[in-house]
């Protein structure tokens, strides 16, 4: 059997033992977990350094060394956040309706775990330890791929997760690292139906684009976000230039960031010129389309495929427009379905975008960098979805669970 | 351009306007249907009939026709289906739940239709009013694939709702049928992520399982249902023997029959005989494992391959167990995920099962055959979903919804 096979079984037997599991024999788990991370920094360095020499010698950028690279203080931070993750109100078991029918039937709905979750990750050891326990404190069992850039550290936290849990009441087994990081062995994780109850790819675009193409296990999408902010023709100048250089560079690396700023001409003719400047101070290269190009200086022309991309960088691309109709619309062609906000006085106009742009989250008068678990308060986030089933935007602990209806009869039979 | 993508942009574009649009103008568009297929009986049942007409040339099973023939009492029905989903409570528009934060966002999530729905489904017409309508009722917009041997009858259907669209307020582009029914196009259909939020495939296990392996579009499972009776070592004598017959003979051909009965040994020694005997009068064939057919007369053998299948037929296979752990593991192991029930008088029991078994419904004392919309008390029924993402189950109006979150701020930037 392969490696992919056995582990799959494992997590599976795991995942029905892990059901029944209590929260306080959840908990415990974690903060087992918690401690032997701990314990074994010293090792987990020295293992994660192997993979930072390789990845040196494979010449990767250093923006992805820095997240590959782990040290004391980012595993202090792994074993603090498992400490919250131990405070979370534990969903599982939630009964969430319950009714009677005129035959006498009892329908309960409760959550339940949703059983065995594939989780394929880039090179960044800390979604093992996120991944595990998320999934843990919620009664799943979980297949883990990481990448092979950084599997030797991968390898330590896994054995590290699995020797807490052998003192524990939690099965060792409900956590599964693959240690073949191949394509091939990928492609078949994406279509084991038997076994996975759903695969969630944490990364850049063209990982997220290879699962949902090839996966017939149901996927959770995560995190394409071309974001746009639209100055309406009544915006607060302060708050709107205020917002546009929050949203642009306050992190431009993440999902949420804004890449694009849609203006209202009558707005623009006062303001424009201004908000360019104060973007180019912050270092921010500003694209536009001709109008803008007309009003402000510096700015080197937007094309079609700009309107499309998600930077992830410090530019900012900018259209005139001349109604929110006109915002709208472009958003609804160009956007990804994250996060769009408005900047207005004119209630009307909220009411309008929040109906029709179709997006996880609208925002009016803020920034477009609360699209998260955390300032949601949801006090953990397994990704941000841009899907529409089963979730929407960012997903706390219940995005891991489904629900199942309990049915007491007292010797019903259908007519 | 295809037919398929012209007719998905128009629906991509109906999809936004339907989304502002409100109960009162949506109950009068389904009103508008309800008439307009009175009002077209003639001339459906006209164009129908060359369907039934070809399909017997064909060769076509008796039974395959009949669900695909309509008759006057079968258009009736539909209409009024239709004046009966008007009187459901629309979903969209539902505030599910609002907090403020620290500082000072206020957010909701309110309840939004998912947008563009694609309906892939077999040589039955009634799904073609069935989906336009329950999409319409949610404020999406449909794309429907049926099945050439049906064509006759989906376009004349299909443009009789259209032609009641066009006197109301919702636009007839809402509703698109693909009049190109080549296996070529439904591959691009399922591949359609620009412009499909979700595909449901309605059908056997063949058409949902190629739909599950194809599409990169998210997929809303239905269907296929080895659904379990296990006779516990204290059930009732009556009550059980009632339930196993009502679960197999009401319709056997549905997915919520039983196809298969476990029963303890204990119970099987006093009673299983006269189990058998009572299928048997009911003209059910009744195969068993080894101890099963030492207990009764006329069983054929049980093969591995019998605990696997759904027989969709006035057949049941019957294992002989020596506990409810047991039970439980050949349900987890062979069972879809669908409806398993416990017949017992022990409530241990009920808990351990209803813990352990990994399924949609679950029954305590009761036939597997509620399992259903109408049945749970929804009023209406999208199909009953074997997956665990997004809905799980009978899927009332909700399943066609997804959630938007609404942040209203006054300046907020992220430190």
């Amino acid at each position: 059997m392969t490696e992919l096979l056995e582990k799959a079984k494992k997590a599976k037997q795991a995942s029905a033992e892990l059901a029944s599991k209590t929260t306080k024999q959840k908990n415990e788990a974690l903060a087992a977990i918690s401690k032997q991370l701990i314990e074994e920094i010293s090792f987990i360095l020295v293992e994660n350094k192997k993979d930072v020499e390789n990845a040196r010698a494979k010449g990767m950028t250093e923006a992805l060394i820095d997240r590959l690279t782990l040290n004391e203080k980012r595993i202090q931070d792994m074993a603090d956040g498992i400490r919250q993750l131990i405070d979370l109100k534990d969903p599982v078991g939630e009964i969430l309706d319950s009714w009677e029918r005129p035959n006498g039937l009892q329908i309960k709905t409760v959550r339940v775990p949703l059983g065995v979750v594939g989780m394929i990750y880039e090179a960044r050891p800390n979604v093992t330890v996120d991944a595990a326990t998320l999934c843990l404190k919620t009664g799943n069992a979980v297949i883990l791929r990481g990448s092979s850039s950084a599997q030797h550290s991968n390898i330590a936290i896994s054995d590290c997760i699995r020797r807490a849990l052998e003192g524990t009441e939690i099965p060792a087994d409900a956590v599964q690292l693959l240690e073949d990081t191949s394509r091939e062995t990928a492609q078949q994780l994406f279509t084991l139906t038997e076994y996975l109850d759903v695969l969630i790819p944490r990364g850049g675009k063209n990982l997220i684009q290879s699962v949902v193409e090839q996966a017939s296990v149901p996927v959770l999408e995560t995190g394409v976000g071309n974001c746009h902010i639209y100055i309406d023709e009544s915006a607060d100048k302060e708050m709107a230039i205020d917002i546009v250089i929050n949203a642009k560079t306050q992190r431009p690396s993440v999902c949420n960031a804004a890449e694009k700023v849609l203006v209202h001409e009558n707005w623009a003719a006062k303001y424009f010129a201004e908000l360019a400047k104060r973007l180019q101070d912050h270092e921010v290269e500003v694209r536009g389309d001709q109008k803008a190009q007309q009003l402000a200086v510096g700015l080197k022309p937007a094309t079609e495929e700009d309107w499309s991309t998600e930077y992830l960088d410090k530019i900012i691309a900018a259209k005139i427009v001349s109604s929110v109709e006109e915002a709208i619309e472009h958003i609804n062609q160009y956007g990804t379905k994250h996060s769009e906000a408005i900047i207005t006085a004119d209630d009307q106009n909220v009411a309008k975008f929040f109906n029709e742009v179709d997006a996880a989250a609208l925002y009016h008068n803020a920034s477009t960098r609360f699209t998260d678990g955390f300032e949601f308060g949801f006090g953990a986030e397994i990704g941000i979805s841009t899907q529409k089933l089963h979730a929407r935007g960012p997903m706390g602990l219940k995005a891991l669970t489904t629900t199942k209806y309990l049915i007491y009869g007292n010797g019903q039979i259908r007519n």
